[in-house]
Parts: structure tokens; sequence; C-alpha cells
């Protein structure tokens, strides 16, 4: 007898056939596991959506129009039963009217008939994360593309969700329809990760393209994208680096094993980079990036978003306008690079709907890859190696200004490589200095050493190369 | 009763613990399913290996090195249990003596201790075939790299495995490390695609790079690549296009849900691209590459394996060497692109035991994306879209020459965008001709046309022009 309950009622959804005889016992259950064989009969799986944006609304029409081979490819029909949004009778392009209607994400997330509850809504605290704590509590399955929250808060979520042994995936958070969190977390699992890689934020990337494509200034391409609705209600999220930073946190703790960490990222945003900075950087061959990377070395782990001198003609130096890259080397696989769409209607949807698919399947890997009680707490590592810096000053125009620039380099340890003054007036000249290999501490002295030079007329700006060998 | 032996018997691997009362019940089970919550005990995954070459080898290697972290990932440790080869003393820089040997891959394949079945020996028949059918038929999962037998025997191998409710998997057979199977059958499963493309055969790819490079002919850089060891035993594989072809074939049954049919892939090698194709490609932006294209359109399906010229800066021109790239244009994901080394002991091993990982976390997604029974057959569809042809001519250096080429084009209809004579002595001329956009049925009259005037000393090379836009 208790055998047989067991049986049927926690297995049930998990044999070949699903018994229509138990269909009301299990009403509540995530039914996933079903596998296809032929003409199975298949419950389908009932998805509430919590906010209804651009992405919401992007899976309400992804699901309509191509419903039968989602329901072939997952088994069985994928069907949105709920929604919860701030509006019901905004025009969204798609009809709602069919759907059951909550006023609050939260009681959504507890519908008895909802098996996976999706949260479209947004930042790290507030009703997003009250709905997804609800619906983990109710033993629902959760798809987010919330990067701020999970940030934040996943190791947490990841704990709460795997003890009720339902899955928390997060596809869509990261790079937007770019396949970047199934392939860490399953397709390279079998991987060390050596090395991660990317160009996370789209907006940054269009701003840094949209300026060397033009010759304007940062201020006037920011005013443009704002103008475009491209940025954030608060655009720090995106041109200070927070929206890279957040999204890297969450693959690096899928690389490395270690719990989400966003404090310890050192970060730094683009709004520092100037038209100068790009034309030269033109000038030299390279271009510049706002860079996530994350390695782990016997120091710690190394979590890093800010804006980097990469080579034009490298992969990552390609990467134009909104589109996202991301580069992964496993110790095994070598460096394997997925490029495409980082946001927008339609990839957002792939990723999220990709998400129901697995969950539909039956395939629930683990929030972060491997059990969220077996990540480790990782010690931050800043750089330890030594790369090449590219340092821009604007010095006074007088005899004897380069050489002291010159003798605090030297005083610090910091070898120049390349120095050119590239026109001045008659009161300021202004010098660009690619330094060979150094590392970060010798770097801090050699700009303070300039600094105390009294020569510099503003502080310096010092950005990053890295010399990214394709293969 | 009943339902005990049910629940226990069948679904003990499918639940958060593992009884270790059951375990001399279960040997014979595939125990995938086993959810890793905190401490819960876990059944290692035992596995099988018939076929000790260069990816065998790997993924010893590789599970020996990481296999502490494969176990955090996988819920359980992966064993290599048993293994099958030619030759059992042949030193492999690994150590095989504390693994069970089978001289012969059938026996392994049955043998009641293992879960999962891998199968390296290659070919398209054959100890590969039997080995797999007899997997199957002992109820074993079943990870392979073998393109050449799921090119020809997919079909039904994925319905036999699919009816014993385990899975098929073949990260490996395509594109070496590059999770291309996993991306197109669960990443974007939410897509339809639109058009699937790719550089798939990593020798074509470095044969034109080093003709391109160094300038020798073809039939030089074939006889070093050769020498090198980078040749299949029977080179017709990789140069004739048929590799490639079984790749594209494999990728195409997911991307359209259409049976396997590796009759219908148009085929063209790349023994015909001459040292002239290939610079006079580059002096007009382009570069030559073997390119696999699968599209959908109400006609049918579209599978060629050919060489293109593809512009020199795009994606896929960038593409040097030995490495593979794979684009999937989904209709909500857009283009998606996926790249990396494409064969090699490492990354084909990371493939491998990546498809392990998923059977021991119990994600058994269908072979090809949905249940093999529901894939259909599928009319084959020649590309139907014009596109410009670059076309080599060698003509007889005399009066009116020219204009009888030019002649027989407009005739059937082919409209020039670009002629040239690149130089000639007393008696040959060459000549380069670019084409406008034009079908495969016009181009085909025009090149008899050609041939009919009398002027051409060799018969005409005719190569596609594949203009590719990156986003």
């Amino acid at each position: 007898m208790i055998g047989s309950a067991w049986g049927n009622h926690q297995n049930a959804g998990k044999s070949g056939i699903w018994p229509l005889i138990l269909t009301f016992q299990v009403a509540n259950q995530s039914a996933a596991g079903i596998r296809m064989e032929g003409q199975t009969l298949a419950k389908p799986v009932s998805v509430g959506i919590a906010g209804l944006g651009t992405v919401g609304t992007g899976v309400l029409k992804v699901i309509e129009r191509n419903g039968e081979v989602l329901a072939k490819r997952a088994g069985r029909p994928l069907e949105i039963i709920a929604v919860s949004a701030r509006s019901r009778s905004k025009d969204r392009g798609v009809d709602i009217s069919h759907l059951q209607w909550e006023d609050d994400a939260v009681e959504l997330a507890r519908r008895p008939d909802i098996d996976v509850f999706v949260e479209l809504i947004g930042g790290e605290d507030g009703p997003a994360k009250a709905a997804v704590a609800a619906a983990i509590e109710s033993g629902k399955d959760v798809v987010t593309a919330n990067k701020a929250m999970l940030a934040v808060h996943g190791q947490q979520l990841a704990e709460a969700i795997e003890k009720k042994g339902q899955a928390l995936k997060f596809e869509a958070a990261v790079a937007g329809g770019i396949p970047v969190v199934k392939a860490l977390s399953e397709s390279l699992a079998a991987n060390r990760i050596n090395c991660l890689m990317g160009i996370l934020n789209g907006t940054c990337n269009y701003i840094l393209t949209r300026m060397e494509s033009t010759g304007l200034s940062y201020e006037e391409i920011f005013r443009e994208a704002n103008e475009l609705g491209y940025l954030e209600a608060d655009p720090t999220l995106d041109v200070g680096g927070y929206d890279a930073s957040h999204k890297l946190a969450l693959l690096a703790s899928i690389a490395f094993g270690s719990q989400v960490d966003i404090r310890n990222v050192e970060q730094e945003g683009i709004e520092r980079i100037s038209i100068e900075d790009i034309e030269q950087a033109r000038d030299m061959g390279y271009r510049v990036k706002l860079l996530c990377v994350a390695r782990q070395s016997e120091q710690g782990l190394e979590q890093r978003t800010q804006p980097c001198l990469v080579p034009a003609n490298s992969p990552l130096g390609q990467i134009q306008n909104a589109t996202n890259i991301v580069v992964i080397e496993g110790d095994a696989s070598g460096p394997i690079y997925l490029r495409g769409a980082g946001a927008g209607e339609g990839p957002t949807a792939s990723a999220v709907i990709g998400d129901i698919i697995d969950i539909a399947r039956g395939n629930r890997t683990s929030t972060f890859g491997q059990p969220a009680t077996s990540l480790k707490v990782t010690k931050p590592s800043p750089s330890q190696a030594p790369v090449p810096y590219y340092i821009r000053l604007l010095l006074k125009d007088r005899p004897g200004a380069l050489a002291k620039i010159a003798g605090a380099l030297g005083d610090a340890g910091v070898s120049i490589n390349r120095m050119r003054q590239y026109g001045h007036d008659d009161l300021e000249a202004p010098v660009i200095i690619v330094t060979h290999g150094t590392t970060r501490r010798k770097l801090n002295r050699a700009l303070s050493g300039i600094c105390s030079t009294g020569v510099a007329i503003q502080d310096p700006v010092a950005i990053r190369i890295e010399e990214f060998h394709a293969h």
C-alpha cells in the first residue's frame, strides 16, 4: 500500500505512460518526465506568466505561432493558463482575453493549476522575488529572465527549489537567445573551465559602436540611445556595467562551481570612454569593448567587468551594435564561441520557452550546474597576470613634461611600448602611452606617480588591453 | 505488490534517494534521474567504451582528470567499467589495466553491469552498428560519435531506442566540442528554424586555408595534409564532402523535424578548387569554404554541401584552419553562431562526456529532438533562390572568344556583373566571370552553352557565391 502510493503519486509523471485514472491525484504535480513514445497520452505543461512587457509578450506570440511543433518537441503541449501584469487592458499586439488573469503575481505563482511559473517582472527584490519565493514554496518549477534577482538571491533561491526537487532556470537572463547557460551547465560539463569572457551588454556595445562609426562623443550617443528607448529607466544599470556584472556573476557560478557573488565583481562602466580613446584605439588596430571576464586561479576567483581594448579583427573585436558574444575556454573543449542577439522580444522569448520545454521534458539540471548546496564560497582575486595598458594623458605643453611622465612610469617599474603625442594647442598636449605587460599594482603606482608630477591636466585614463588570440 | 514492484524496480532510480537495499535488483537498470539533494547517496553511472582511438583515449583521460567535479555536476560518479578495442596492449598514454576488457564490442554492449554504452569505433555498418544494436536491445543508453552510422541508420536506431525508453546521443558526431546538437534540439527548441549553415569539415577548411596562405596547389597541400595524418584512410570522406554531408543531414533532421536523409544531400567536394580560384576569390574580397546549408521551403528540404565563395570578413569567411562554425537562424532567436574546434581528442571527448552526464542526470531528450516516430519524410528540394556565381574559364586566345561566352550567358538568361581576363599566354586566356543572381537551372544552361561555343579549353568551374550578412 505504501509502496503503491509512493510509486503512483511521486513517480506517475516519470513513467512512460500517463495513467488517466490518476490525473485527479496529480493535477497539482509537475508532470515532467513523461517520455513520448508513439501515441502516448500527454498531459500539457501548464504555464503562468508574470510580467507582460516585451519578453512576456514575445513568449505568448511564439507559443501561439509555433505551438504545434513545440508540443512535438516537448512531448506535450505547452499551455499558458494564466498571466499577471500591471495593466490588463494594454494593447500588446497579442490576445490575452482567453487567459486567466491575476492582479497579483504572488497569487499567480500559487495557483494550483500551474506547473511552471515564469517570472518576467524584473527587479532585484519586490514582487519578482516574492512571486518566485511563493512559486518555490508551492512546488512549481520556475523560469526567469531576472539577472538582478539571481545575482543577489540566486544561491538562496536555488537551494530552496532544489530542496523541493523542482528546477529554477534562467537561460533568458544572460545573453538573450544565445544558449550560454545550457552550454556551460550541460554541454561543457566535462570541462574544467579555464576562462570565461564575454560582451554581455548590448546597449554599451551599441554606444561604443556608434561612437566609432559617427565620431560623436559619448554624451551625444548616450542621448541618442536614450531617445531611441535603448536605455533602462536607470541608465547606470547599463552604462555603469551593473547589468553586465550580474550576467557575469551568474555564468561564473556555473563555470567555477562557486556561489554567485556579485559583490566581488570588479566593475567599471563605459562612462569615461571618450571619442579620443575610440579613435586612438582604432588607429592602433583595437576596439574598445565592455568586456566581462571570469577566471579561477589558486588565489581565488577573478571576476571583472571593464572597458578593454581588444584587437579589432578578433572575434570579440568584431562584435558590433547590440550583438553579444561569450567565449568559454574548457580544458578539453578548447575555446567555444557563442554569438547572437543579446536581447529583444524574439531572442529572449526563445530562451524562456527553451527552459519551459526542458522542464516539460523532465530535464531539471541544477540551477547552477551542480547542487546549490555543493557550491563553494570563493575568495575574490584581482587579475594577477601582467597585461599591457593604454594610458591617455592630457599634459601641460611645457618642456620636460613627457620626461616627467616617462620617469613616473619607470619609477613604478612600468615600461613603455609605444608613446605618441597626437596633436596639441599652445597649452595642452594629448598623449597616448601603450605599456608593456604590467600588473595592476604597478600600473596604479605609475598612475599616482603621474598625478604627482603636476604636468597632467586631468586624471589619466587607463584601459586594459586584452590581446585575444582566436582559434 | 505489483504497485510496489513497479514503483521500486522501474522507478527507483528516479526518486530522490537511492535505496541501498534495492541495488541488487537494479544492477542492470539505467539509474538515471537521481537528483542530488544535499547528501543523497548516489549510484555511479557505469560506462562501457568501445573503441580506444583518439576520442576514446580522450574520454578516459578527461574522466580521470576531472572525475571529482564531473560527479558533482552529474549528481553521481561516472565510472568506466569496461572497454573494448582492437589492441589491448597498445600504449595509449593512459592506464587501462584496471578496466574490464572485452574483445568483442557486442559483448561489451550486452554486459549487465553497463548503463551507458559509448560507441567510438566508427564506420557506417560493421561492429559499430552491431554493438549499438545490441546495446539498444539490452536496454542501455547509447552515446556515439559515429556520423556515418547515424546518417544512414539514425532513424531506425532512434526508433528502436526510444521504444526502450532510453537515449541515443551524438553531440560528438557533429563539430567536435561545439554544442550544436544540444543547441538545436534543446536550447532553440522554441524556434522554427529558417536556415542552418556551417563549416563542418576541419580537414577541408585546413586545406583551403593553407592553399590561400602558401599559394600552393590543391595537390601539394593535399599531400602535406596526408603526411601530417590529417586525412582519413579514405581521404574522399573528407575532401569529397561525405563527412560534412553526414553531419549536415543529422543537424537538418533536428532542425526541420525530418527523417535523416543523406541520399538527398546535394554534394560536391573541394577537389576541383584550384589555387587560381582561391586567389581570384581573395582579390574580390571572398574566401572559398566548403559550406553546408539546409533550408526548408514549401517545395521541400534543401540540403547541400558545396564549395562556396563567402565574404572574407564575414563570420564564416573568417573561420580558418580546422575550426568549425555553425549558424542556426531561428524565427525567434535570430542567427546564433557557434564556433570552436571541430575535432581532436579533447573537444570530441568533451562532447561524449557531456552526453554521458546528460544521461546520468536523467536528461533524455529524443535523439533528433522529437520522438523518432514523429519525424517526417521530407521531399528534397534544390536551391530555388537566385544567387550570383563565380565562373572560371580557360579560353582559346582568339578574337571573339569572349563575345561567344557573353552570348552563351545571355542566351541562358544569365547576366554578367563582373568579368576579367587575368593574364594569358599566346594560346590560353583565363577568364573570371561573376554573374548577377541566377537560378541553378539557368546557370546549367549557360555552362552547357559555354561548352558548345568551342572556345573553352577546359570545363568551366562554377562556384556559388553566398553573400552572408552578419548580425
